[in-house]
């Protein structure tokens, strides 16, 4: 079985043009009306196939879906228009669930607040997790959408999220948003912000306060497997007893990466046992690959590939992993 | 020939004593004196051992030297002690560079100014090129130093400091320096410096305005080698003729990864023809690997140990590449 960690949800066009509503009004209309509905979502397409379609075809058993992370405006204002649109995504997201229960599984966004403590969010969480049957959620760890101002995530600001998602026994996915400075893209700032956030991780007392908890990073770990050399040799600074690869260890990676030597890499330098498939797909590496004729985010055939994973090695990966960390999905 | 583009000065404790006095004072006593001289730079040791013998004990024939990145203090105010400081650090290069004339270079630091233009640097640079005989300089992505509010390199802002670049023929090694948010170290910030800078290169027209202009990106490149698949995929919604690859040979990258597996990445990636020789040592890496017994940052038995670089590759990368770029530099 392959389940797919890193996906978000085909939307189709009523959530995007909600967003333009609330961002438009400023609030000024109050919730209003999504206007999203099965059958709207039953339509949704994204380069004219539907999502069903675009993970079948490449052998995708299972995608644990969440929003498409670059449209979640967390740092847009008035707050409760971040708000109204994290809830009309996830309804969307159960609602595709809904639709295709057997290939579909809910990770919530949050309703993260540039400025705010994190403990905004948990209601929404908790309603995602109780009512909508959802397996996880999205953390992203710079609400403030490239302001550079919120804490770093081994800080204690993060911890009332950090205890909920414990309590509610939910593994995160590390995924920043958009980005609003002009310097640098959502794309690159996803990779920035995944970096930030693990040399924070690495550096703080989260797994001692709260061992249980779960975090997953996506695009294989943004720089940190190949810049591992660089933390290793700091460990001279550290506090710890364990070695950064040891500590490293309390992290989970997704796949999300688009050439066999990068794959390689994360394989190698976290180990098959800390790594979980995930392709983004349809959405970054949804592409032609002139190389393979294939979309540059069909990375299972790339994964199979590697002659030096054992087939054990690959089902942790396709499978094993995700079923351990996401013990709220069952079949 | 061993060329280590990537090599800081170990300047004894004479011009952190004047970056103390600087920064203390705010620049009320004026430029003061830094007292560095030969005498104090010929004593200077990094963890017990000359720079010297830690270049010579890993084969290291030729080190180019620049500033220590960190200590370049681009977003001090006022402005003027930034200049001061930068003198200095590039008087203390000169006397290094002196002192064992068959072994170091100069690569100049620059008095880049946070909220300013990169003009307040060319006159040093000028200064350090035409009257120290320096062969290169340290370009900062981001002398706000983690405020993001310096536009990126693909923007106009930096054409002043590119003509000069190009008119004195020398090439700019792309290093951040400090980083004052908190939730950013330092080292992390280089990494995500790199990636920034590399992507706003990517997505500009600097190399059709500066077809000559020489760029190394510091640290194989950020995350840029292992982040490739995503930047290939996302050529869709470029406007290029050439692909994401074909442009990245457009710029250079140094080695300063100190494992075999991220070394082989960035060779595969990039290609031998664009990567330098560069270690840092003494620097990040300046501790003892416990799989190998020595210094991670002795890297070269690692590149040697390439089995399938060829031996032409591995000349190219010690010290073909660098005589390529480095034009002003002579034995």
């Amino acid at each position: 079985m392959i389940i797919d960690v890193h996906n978000h949800v085909v939307s189709g066009d009523r959530l995007p043009s909600y967003q333009s509503f609330l961002i438009s009004g400023r609030g000024f209309h109050g919730k209003g009306h999504p206007n999203i509905t099965e059958e709207s979502v039953a339509q949704a397409k994204f380069s004219g196939k539907s999502h069903e379609d675009l993970l079948t075809e490449v052998g995708t058993d299972m995608a644990f879906i969440s929003p498409r992370p670059f449209t979640m405006m967390h740092a847009q204002k008035p707050e409760k228009i971040v708000h109204y649109f994290i809830e009309a995504s996830n309804d969307t997201i159960a609602l595709a669930v809904k639709l295709s229960p057997t290939l579909m599984r809910g990770v919530a966004g949050l309703p993260q607040c540039s400025g705010q403590s994190p403990s905004v969010a948990l209601e929404e969480l908790e309603r995602c997790v109780k009512e909508l049957g959802f397996v996880g959620c999205v953390v992203n760890p710079d609400p403030g959408e490239g302001d550079g101002q919120t804490p770093g995530m081994g800080d204690e600001y993060w911890y009332p999220l950090y205890e909920k998602m414990v309590e509610l026994d939910v593994p995160g996915i590390i995924h920043s948003a958009g980005c609003l400075n002009p310097r640098e893209s959502f794309h690159n700032h996803f990779i920035t912000e995944e970096g930030i956030a693990v040399q924070s991780l690495m550096r703080s007392t989260v797994f001692d306060d709260f061992p249980n908890l779960k975090l997953i990073v996506c695009h294989g770990g943004g720089s940190v497997p190949y810049q591992i050399g660089r933390w290793r040799a700091l460990d001279r600074f550290s506090d710890y007893e364990e070695t950064f690869d040891q500590r490293l260890k309390k992290l989970y990676f997704d796949t999300a990466l688009y050439n066999t030597e990068s794959l390689e890499l994360l394989f190698k330098i976290v180990g098959p046992d800390n790594c979980l498939f995930g392709s983004e797909r349809p959405g970054a590496g949804s592409s032609t690959n002139p190389l393979t004729g294939r979309w540059f985010d069909d990375i299972k055939p790339l994964i199979d590939d590697i002659p030096w994973l054992s087939d054990e090695d690959r089902q942790k990966v396709y499978e094993g992993n995700a079923r351990r960390l996401f013990t709220r999905f069952k079949d």
